[in-house]
């Protein structure tokens, strides 16, 4: 059975070998693991040449197809981004290990003892679009993990990543790890399928569009990591340092347009406007950023001849482009009511050198980052100093904003005893619980 | 507008002030929720004949209308029962605030600091069955973790229900906790339109049924803290003890099989089986336990008249009730085996004086809860020294297992900069971070 031809049957058949392969791995030590990272480097290495080679096959066939351009720069796997994409995996192998950590350990009586430690995830599927290159980093941050990882990627990019897998799986081959946790499929029929596999897989990690993960998460009972907007907002207080902000919003507005963590809205308060707007908007308009403005941004800015007016859609987009809009607000509480009601829970920054009114606002603004004084371009697993990032999350609950290999794990409660039972613990002659911390 | 007779526009309305409320609450000192707590307290205590009035007329209701006897016991709220619940409010106020602990403090680079700060998810959305002290945990859970709570309680429990609400809202109005955090649903239509509100509620707890629980988790998109079956398992290993493996076998089954944490299915090593099992049964039967075997277990228990075979379905069943299955396994792999494949990941425990077959056990069995040498009714938030228990979840990403106050809270990552711009640390003079955890 090749790669690109499975059904159904094929793919369960697959998902199990997967399974039984994490288990094998989630039992394995640090150090098994991080020989088994440093494996996967070394055989990439002796394969570059044959995965480059597939690589050009991919952005030919891609070019043919008049594919766009910047997808085709994605697509694209020279020997210097292969050599740093190595050299990533070796980074990899250095982060301590998320595996076996003991986060409760405690003694509720005597010989009866609770420790809660942290255990892989078992399976993970993960869905990219073009760029090969993930393929190396998701392989390599599940190994580390403990996980075993089922890999759906870009059709255009079907030639590099089986080179990369096949790569992969011989660097495995020579180690403690089976190497059939790693899985790679290539058909966009199998992505339906791996949505269902609930009983194998325990977490999908969708990587590409908004809409695409919105289709994920729709589309599956699994728990999917990952976000579908990012609208980020920049406010400035009327006790803004005026340089701070016009750099901040220029650095968070261009620096990567296209990144999640780029503002879509900049709030201004009333009282700076007409001091702050010009100044920012020269800037802006000299990096060709396209501004929308609210009525009263439109009238501080009459002299200039491109603005365009800010609608109600506006509030609620994500350009992800050289798109900005603008709207006044009177107060600190306006500005915080408009970032709740149409933010995306990702990243909102204040500019203020009022104290008292950073603290409001990172207290009540609900969004995964709260910032004051910097640019939200900083809300990223690597600026974090996780190492790594397997995504960012704007839900509610945890985990939240940039993950680490945090998210690849879980945790087990371990209990030990001595012939223990409950019913010591209840009724007239109920033995108490120690509870103590170990 | 009165409480039993909201439509979906009012219900919509109710949210709204929960959640304005809520954002009050969040920001609010330790102090002042724990005060808020004590208040709930006193207000019960003052309100009590009128909540035993009412609760009086909720039962004679019920008793009318021919309510089965547990669920008539469950409704029951007697003096000494609403002591004992005014007593638990007292405790939640006395453990540690979850909110606001700081989780990471990192430097980023000079004046570039990072926090990860616990804060309350927003609005609990908790839906519970007949028991109406449960209102009363479930409030003050909420305000200790700084949450507002939309609660909906159920038919049989109106009367009690409301008088609780009116009382732990009067204790509130003292306070500087806004009342309308608290609010209290009673139509079953409601339950629906509240499965609805992902835009108002952040977190959703179904206390009730297995059938409901998933009737929940299939019908709503907010995230919900639950699990829906407790299929737990004893594993006999060969080299067991059998004074303890009767023990805790007879605790497991019988201390209180309703319990989602009572053991279900009985596997048992070969070499042991004729020596244990003959044991254990006489104890069971004695207890009134039926047992249903496989073929192996029947042909050793071939002298008791009422052994049932067990079949298929037997595996993958929650009795909740005085009934056990057991099977004969050749090996400890088996005994996992089965486990992963019919267990649901609650807790599942090995019995035996061989620390590696108990290592194996713990390693390889994939369950929130994995014991040795002892009862799985230990798995229960009180148990594990958590104070209060939320829910206990069997879904594999945290929160796993009995989850306590920590499952009523996320956090955000607060960032304070003094001008910093992402663009300082990318391209030919880029700074590099510094990530010193402070």
């Amino acid at each position: 059975m090749t790669a690109d031809n499975h059904d159904s049957f094929g793919l369960i058949a697959i998902a199990k070998q997967t399974r039984l392969a994490s288990m094998k791995l989630a039992v394995l030590s640090t150090a098994a693991r991080n020989e088994a990272i440093e494996a996967i480097a070394s055989a990439l290495l002796s394969s570059q040449d044959e995965i480059i080679q597939a690589n050009i096959t991919d952005c030919e066939a891609a070019a043919k197809q008049g594919i766009a351009k910047p997808l085709y720069k994605r697509l694209q796997l020279d020997e210097h981004k292969l050599k740093d994409n190595i050299a990533g995996v070796k980074d990899i192998g250095k982060l301590p290990d998320p595996v076996g950590s003991v986060q409760i350990h405690r003694k509720l009586d005597t010989g009866l003892i609770l420790k809660r430690v942290t255990c892989p995830l078992g399976v993970l599927g993960v869905i990219f679009e073009a760029r090969p290159e993930a393929a190396i980093q998701i392989a390599s941050l599940a190994i580390k993990s403990g996980n075993g990882v089922i890999l759906k990627g870009g059709k255009e990019a079907i030639h590099s990543c089986e080179a990369i897998i096949k790569a992969i799986k011989q660097g495995l081959s020579q180690t403690k790890v089976d190497p059939d946790a790693v899985q790679l499929l290539t058909t966009r029929e199998e992505t339906l399928e791996l949505l269902k596999l609930d009983k194998y897989v325990d977490l999908i990690i969708p990587r590409g569009s908004n809409s695409f993960v919105k289709f994920v998460q729709q589309n599956t009972s699994i728990p999917v990591l990952g976000h579908a907007d990012g609208i980020c907002h920049l406010y400035i207080d009327q006790a803004a340092n005026i340089e701070k902000a016009v750099n901040i919003t220029v650095d968070a507005k261009t620096h990567y347009p296209a990144a999640c963590n780029a503002i879509e809205t900049l709030l201004v308060h009333q009282e700076i406007a007409s001091t702050f707007l010009p100044q920012v908007a020269e800037a802006l308009q000299k990096l060709n950023v396209e501004l929308r403005g609210d009525t009263a941004t439109q009238s501080i800015l009459s002299n200039l001849s491109n603005i365009v007016p800010a609608t109600e859609t506006d509030w609620e987009t994500e350009y992800s482009d050289l798109i900005l809009s603008i709207k006044i607000v009177d107060s600190l509480p306006e500005a915080i009511t408009h970032i709740n009601e149409y933010g995306s829970k990702h990243t909102d920054a204040i500019i203020t050198e009022d104290i008292e009114a950073a603290e409001t606002f990172l207290s009540l603004v609900n969004a995964a980052g709260v910032y004051h004084n910097c640019s939200t371009r900083f809300a990223d697993g690597f600026r974090y100093g996780f190492g790594a990032e397997v995504g960012i999350s704007t839900q509610q609950i945890p985990p939240r904003g940039p993950v680490g290999l945090e998210g690849l794990i879980t945790y087990k409660y371990r209990m030990t005893g001595n012939g223990h039972i409950a019913s010591s613990y209840t009724g007239e002659d109920a033995k108490a619980f120690l509870h103590k911390d170990l």
